[in-house]
């Protein structure tokens, strides 16, 4: 038996996408968004809803550019308190010790000390209400390479990096538990694939 | 040290979100996606990517309602076969042996077995290439009455939800890392809050 809880922003997993931008005076900044990830395969996309009052709105609009950091399990603190302040009042990398980078392919910084970045080139907007959805073209992928596997994906036992739980908090994952496009084999009959 | 890996589809962690619909013969149909995820807090929205050769854009297009049915652990073999194959060749929901059931709000059928369901009218669209994002207002979320914590969140370590994580496949979670919008505050100073 299903239990109604409303109408309520809940999809399990979000990620935590810390948007990296620079502002109408240089000055990197941050800020943490769950809602958003990828949506497209080609040309490779990804989304991120950012409400009209924040600081990041006016720099995305400006300079068309924004890059993700991932953070990892040690840097769970630190990008919660990215999504708590805003750039217009406090130096986030400078409160957190935390070092921005400027990304070689778009004009926009990112956080050196987390393990995977996406650098991208704004495409589009979609408003939606409270929150504008920012559509970015992704121009790359950057990980740090001691977290790369054998098969040339990231580790992600060794980068550990963690989820966004609506009303849940932050959560780690445990580790494989099936593999895509492969586990569902089972219920293929001959005439099915493809 | 940071390497390239490409313009490619990583963000860690993504939602399995088996999108529900009827067709043109008012048959249940779903297929598995994890491009999207929430996108705006009000009024609550999703998004989903879907190709536009799917069996499942044209009922969106028609319909302009779907569901999002949540897998748990014990359902990511059937998740992943809804995305192997196309409802326009198999009964998904006879192979697999789950029921399809009518939601009371929106024109659209979701997996009575999965643990939680998101019911969502189509407000607009946006083609963005290989993919097209469908925005869903969240007209109702429903979860598994046991599945309910004392905080009337759902009890993610009962319900074991599932992440796809790209080149790496489904994900279970550990638990909780960090407190939202709380574990930041140890970088906040006195007048930096809000």
């Amino acid at each position: 038996m299903k239990q109604s809880l409303g109408a309520r922003t809940i999809i399990y997993p979000a990620p935590v996408m810390v948007v990296g931008t620079y502002d109408s005076r240089d000055r990197p900044n941050v800020m943490t968004a769950a809602w958003g990830g990828i949506c497209c395969s080609q040309p490779p996309c990804l989304c991120v809803g950012v409400r009209e009052q924040r600081y990041t709105y006016e720099a995305l609009t400006a300079r068309r550019a924004f890059t993700i950091s991932l953070p990892d399990r040690a840097h769970a603190a630190a990008a919660d308190y990215f999504g708590m302040v805003s750039g217009r009042d406090a130096d986030k990398f400078a409160r957190t010790g935390l070092t921005a980078a400027r990304s070689r392919l778009v004009d926009a910084p990112y956080v050196a000390e987390f393990p995977l970045i996406v650098e991208c080139v704004l495409r589009g907007t979609m408003d939606l209400g409270a929150h504008t959805l920012f559509v970015g073209e992704i121009v790359d992928v950057r990980v740090e390479e001691a977290l790369l596997g054998a098969d040339g994906h990231p580790d992600l036992e060794k980068m550990e990096p963690i989820a966004f739980m609506p009303g849940n908090d932050y959560y780690g994952f445990s580790g494989r538990v099936a593999a895509a496009f492969s586990a569902g084999a089972m219920y293929c009959g001959e005439n099915q694939e493809g």
